[in-house]
């Protein structure tokens, strides 16, 4: 009898989803077991309706394309499924042949996951997870992929807002980062410093409650001192009693929509200091690009679909690939794979630790600056500045003085 | 005695401008005969205040870096000059042994070039102007440097958003193109698509006025089809009467400060259609990417700074460097440099004809992307879209249907 595979996105795409999914068909490939790899075709929906694509049969140079594609290659899904769709997957699992269902997503994917393998038990079918979120939010892993793709783009884009904002110094420009719980992606903008003084100059987390005169306060005094400031927002701040500090535009059913807080923010500085601001919100435009790729967590995103095929057929179900980090004192950069149960990833949502932010919560520390260089990998760009050698060259004096717009 | 050379940066930056500076540099080191590529760090004020750097002085290898550095490295000003300022400037000019002066810029500082140049006529002292504008705006030339990368950047942009919304189809996703009267950046999105139906599925461009009603209905038509649906819209979008369709937030001096179309655009499509839908704006980001330049623009950025400074060095002034395409029917594309006398520049700014926008006013023609596609290089990008070879093999029958949030 065939042994199957079949593999699942849930949903919100990363930068290297599919970079997992290339990993799955490599590792079913040098198995030598697996008659199909298929692709679920529209998420967890797609089961359902038994749409199933067999990714084997392209050839491999083809398939080698999964690592520079954006998004899902098969697609995703935000369906909830009921108690009875978990019932009439094991039949059809069963007529397809499948022996192995690898779910890759989120917190949210990771719960259906463990239904499912909740269903599957006794059925002869193995269910894993593969970690997926840009918002590093998933518990116990140190990290997962997605997440330092989302990372170095925010780290590369700051800097290169940060070069263009020092060129023209007139205004104070406002970025927006995703993750509306966890500040992970908001706190890698810090990566985008060379030396103290550079771009981010303020950045405002999730985690600690937003306040307004402190903001205005911290962009008036770097205004006035560089006339060009860098401020890195996430897009779910909220105030001392937890509200979104942007009310919601809309509500509808379960639904509600908030506006854009870097925009919100622009508006506030523009209307209180009177000085010139813009917001900028590259938005999903960050976790699609792949010229922006970590390379280490491409590699990661696809050793983690490996490890995930390889422990279902090694006859372990209802776990999710972990990333445990060497801890070792000054040792380079490591990561282990370890399976963690699914039942204990669902515990809590992960959010930034105290420890990686500033006393004044309008900053990261070292210590998370630490922990996230290596993920996204070596810093590619030198930037050749003639503004800063021409200050080093004067004493370092700053006699440029403020040009009013 | 010495012959040196001063280099000017106006306006906002471009990606490729420091690859204009390159050029120079380049230029004068190969015709033996410069003394010192100064940079005015800082725009037009630098002069007066005689903030020069001499570039000649770094090595080659650093000074290559200047291909890959976004923003402009020797800064910028959007400084307004007095009738007096330039009589100071000539004074400076010859303390410094400066012969040759090459303003870069767009039609702003074209202005203060044919200024210098008058003050500067009969001093021996030789005055080009180096085109960059990502808003393509400037007269007579084909085309700026600093356009083609904006262009790139949103083309490439589009079409990784396109696979996210189409990888998890559940909302209506408003991009924002920069270019507030000019709309070849937001026109440029157009380039993301491979086959038809592909995003951005609307382009709404500052040219023609903007109608709400219509808006909506042709983006209920296509999600009511598809479930996800990519717009691309101008920052400029104006109505019937030719006025902003967003209000100004806030007016100081000169200054007026707009909100921001694409958020206007995602709560009106929320409020009035019901249907979950997101804003991107990643604004100046896509102006300083370095990793998506396009190598046409970076190589004829560099040839645009060595052609000024040849034409100065032969004597010519007041003019600006042009690109006249070769217009020859299916010809390969093909660039003729042509100095175009700065005053010729001034008389308009140039906004996309009528031959490149549809009918209906929601799309680009063909002739505009046969016109765009050579400026933003080779498509580098293919991704491997299983939701689409699923399609094909079960007859086109799209039998997904519809997902309620």
């Amino acid at each position: 009898m065939a042994e199957n595979v079949l593999v699942v996105h849930g949903g919100g795409p990363t930068a290297v989803i599919n970079a997992s999914l290339y990993g799955v068909i490599e590792e079913a490939r040098a198995s030598g077991k697996i008659g199909c790899v298929y692709g679920a075709i529209g998420g967890s929906e797609a089961i359902l309706k038994e749409r199933f694509l067999d990714l084997m049969k392209y050839p491999r140079e083809k398939l080698r394309l999964l690592l520079a594609t954006p998004s899902t290659a098969i697609g995703s899904s935000r369906y909830a499924l009921e108690a009875d769709d978990y019932k009439a997957m094991v039949g059809i699992f069963q007529k397809h042949q499948i022996k192995y269902v690898l779910f890759n997503g989120g917190n949210g994917t990771m719960d259906t996951c463990g239904k499912v393998y909740e269903a599957c038990k006794g059925a002869g079918i193995f269910v894993v997870g593969i970690p997926k979120t840009i918002d590093n939010d998933i518990a116990i892993t140190d990290h997962t992929p997605g997440f330092a793709s989302a990372a170095r783009y925010m780290a590369e884009t700051t800097a290169e807002v940060g070069m263009d904002v020092k060129g023209l110094p007139i205004h104070v420009c406002v970025m927006e980062a995703m993750g509306r719980n966890a500040g992970w992606i908001t706190a890698a903008s810090a990566l985008a410093r060379k030396k103290p003084g550079d771009a981010p100059h303020l950045i405002y987390l999730p985690e600690r409650p937003f306040h307004e005169e402190e903001f205005l306060e911290d962009v008036k005094k770097l205004y006035e001192e560089k006339g060009g400031v860098v401020v890195v927002v996430s897009e779910g701040l909220k105030d001392e009693e937890g509200k979104p500090i942007v009310p919601p535009i809309f509500t509808s059913g379960r639904s509600v929509y908030y506006g854009d807080v870097s925009a919100y923010l622009a508006n506030l500085v523009i209307r209180k200091l009177g000085v010139k601001a813009r917001s900028e919100k590259p938005g999903i435009c960050g976790r699609a690009s792949v010229a922006l790729q970590s390379p280490v967590d491409r590699e990661e995103a696809v050793l983690a679909g490996r490890e995930a095929l390889r422990a279902a057929m090694g006859g372990q179900s209802g776990v999710m690939v972990g990333f445990i980090r060497d801890e070792a004192a000054d040792s380079p950069y490591r990561m282990q794979i370890r399976m963690i149960p699914i039942k204990e990833v669902m515990l809590y949502e992960r959010i930034l630790p105290e420890e990686y932010i500033n006393q004044r919560g309008n900053d990261v520390t070292e210590a998370f600056v630490k922990w996230c260089r290596p993920l996204i990998g070596e810093r590619t760009w030198e930037y050749m500045d003639f503004q800063e050698l021409y200050e080093q060259e004067n004493n370092g004096a700053n006699n440029r003085e403020d040009v009013p717009e």
